[in-house]
C-alpha cells in the first residue's frame, strides 16, 4: 500500500508539474500578443498558473500560500519565462500545441479536484467545494485575460472547460462521501476532468447558446 | 418588541433576497450583452451580488464569507442563471426595469449599511466603516464590469450611486452614534441611501462636471 | 544614535507621503483621461497608493490594513482628490511633471523595501521577500490600469520600473543578511532602486526586446 501511495504521489507531483507549466505557458503566449516585456510575461504567466490556487486560500483564509511554501515554483516559471522570451509571440509554433493542451487539461483536472478536497476538508458545504474547485482550476486564466484586457475566455462560449471542472468536481465529492478512500476519489475526479475536456476538445463540445 | 425585532430582521431578510436579486440580474444582462455562455453568466451575475461583501469581508479578515455560510445563495443565482440564460440579451424586456432599479436601490441600501455596520462592530475608526460600507455596497459592480472589460458604471459621470451609499452610511454611522439601538439606525441608514438613489433616478441628478 | 534613529523615520514618513502623494496623483490624471467623476477619481487614486500593500497585506494575511490603521491617508487622499477634480485632464500641467516622477521614484523604492522588509520579518523565503516587495511597489498602479481598462503600463515595453524595484529589494535583502543594522539596509535599498529609476528615466532604458 505504502508503495502505491507513493507512485500516486509522484504521479500527482508530475501531473502538478505539468499542469504548471501548461497554464504559464498560455500566459507566456497572451503576454506577449500584447506585447508586455519580461516583467509582464513573467507576471502573467506566474498569475496564470497560481492565480486560482491563490484566490481559493484567500476565500478560504489558508496560509501559507502554495507558492510561499514551495518558493521553487516562482522560480521555475521566472527560468521559463527567460527562456521563453526570446520566442515571442512564435512561443505557440516551438512547443506542440496538442501538447499544451492535454497538460492543461491534466492540470485543470488536478488543481480543480485539489482545490474541492482542500474545501472538503475544512468541513465546507458541498456547493461550496465545487465552487473552490471551480476557482482553482479556472480563475488562473480568468485573471490571466483581465491583465491582458480581454473578456475570460472560460467566460466565452466556447468548448466546454469549466464545466469539465465542475463536474469531475462532484465525481470527486461523490467518490469522497462514498469513502472511497483518500486517492481514489482525487484520481477519479482528475480524471473525469481530463477525459470530458479532452473530449471536448476532440467532438468540439460547447453550452447550448 | 420580540414582535418588533422579528419584524424588522424578516423584513432586511426580504430586502436582502431583493438585492441579491437585483445585483445579480445586473450581472446577468451585462454578461449576455458581451455574449457569455452560462458558465460567464453564472460567475458574473454571483461576483456582482457577492463580490463587494466578499471583498469587505477579506479587508476585514472575516470569515467564513457570507455565501459560504448561505449556500442556499449560490444556489438560487444558479436557478436564476438556467431560467434567465435562455432569454439572452431580452432579459431587459423581460423584467420590469423599474422593479429592478427600485430594488437595486433598496440592496445598495441594505449592503451598504451592513458593511459599515460589521466594521463599527469590529471597533474601526469612522472613515473606514464608511468606506467599507461603500465598498459592500458598489464594489460588486465594479468587479462585473472589470470582468466584462468596462471601465466601472459607478466611477464614470451618471446618475448619483456611490454618492448615496456615502451618505447613507454617515447616516448609519451618527445614528448608532447617537445610541439609537441597534434596529433604527440600520433602517435610517438604509432608507435614506434608497431614498437618495431614487431621487437621483428621478430628477437625473448628478455630481458636479 | 536615539537622534539618527529619529532623523531616519522623519525622513522615510515624508517619503511615504511624498510616494502616497505622486501614485494617487498618478491616480487621478489616469481616471480624469477617462472621463470618471470625483467618486472615480478618488477611489482609482486611493487604490493607486494603497493597492500594492493592501494586495501585500492580504497574501501574507497582516491585519489591519495600512491605511485602516492610518484612517488620515484615505481622508488625505479624499481632500487632494476635491482639489485635483476641478482641474480634470489639465492637473498633469498644472503639478511640476519632473517633480511627480522623483517623488514617485522615491515611492516606489520606499514601498518595495518596506515590503519585502515585512515578508522579511515573518521569514519568507527571499525569493517571497522580493516578490513581496516588487508588489508593494507596483500593484498600486496595475490595479489603477485594470480598472480603467487598460494593459498595466508596468508590464509593456518601456522604461524600467519593476526592474528596478526588483533590484533594489536584493539589494535591501543582502544588507539585511550582512547584518548592517535596522535602518541602512532601508536607506540602501531604497536609494538603489530611486537611482536605478532615475538613470532609466534620463537615459531611456528599457528590457530588451
Amino acid at each position: 500500500m505504502a508503495g502505491v501511495h507513493a507512485a500516486v504521489s509522484t504521479f500527482s507531483h508530475v501531473i502538478e508539474v505539468a499542469g504548471v507549466i501548461a497554464f504559464a505557458v498560455s500566459g507566456f503566449v497572451e503576454a506577449r500578443q500584447k506585447k508586455m516585456d519580461l516583467v509582464g510575461v513573467f507576471t502573467v504567466a506566474f498569475i496564470t498558473a497560481f492565480g486560482g490556487g491563490t484566490l481559493r486560500d484567500i476565500l478560504l483564509d489558508r496560509r501559507p500560500l502554495f507558492w510561499v511554501e514551495h518558493p521553487s515554483y516562482p522560480v521555475l516559471i521566472f527560468g521559463l519565462a527567460l527562456l521563453a522570451y526570446p520566442f515571442g509571440r512564435h512561443l505557440r509554433h516551438v512547443v506542440a500545441e496538442r501538447a499544451i493542451l492535454y497538460a492543461d487539461a491534466l492540470g485543470l483536472g488536478l488543481f480543480s479536484v485539489t482545490g474541492a478536497a482542500l474545501a472538503a476538508g475544512e468541513n465546507m458545504p458541498m456547493v461550496v467545494c465545487v465552487m473552490m474547485g471551480v476557482i482553482t482550476g479556472i480563475f488562473g486564466g480568468v485573471l490571466r485575460d483581465v491583465i491582458c484586457n480581454e473578456i475570460p475566455m472560460v467566460f466565452r462560449h466556447g468548448q466546454l472547460y469549466a464545466t469539465c471542472s465542475f463536474l469531475g468536481c462532484w465525481v470527486y465529492l461523490l467518490a469522497d462521501w462514498a469513502k472511497l478512500g483518500p486517492t481514489v476519489p482525487i484520481i477519479a475526479g482528475t480524471l473525469v476532468t481530463f477525459m470530458l475536456r479532452v473530449i471536448a476538445l476532440r467532438f468540439n463540445l460547447t453550452l447550448p447558446k
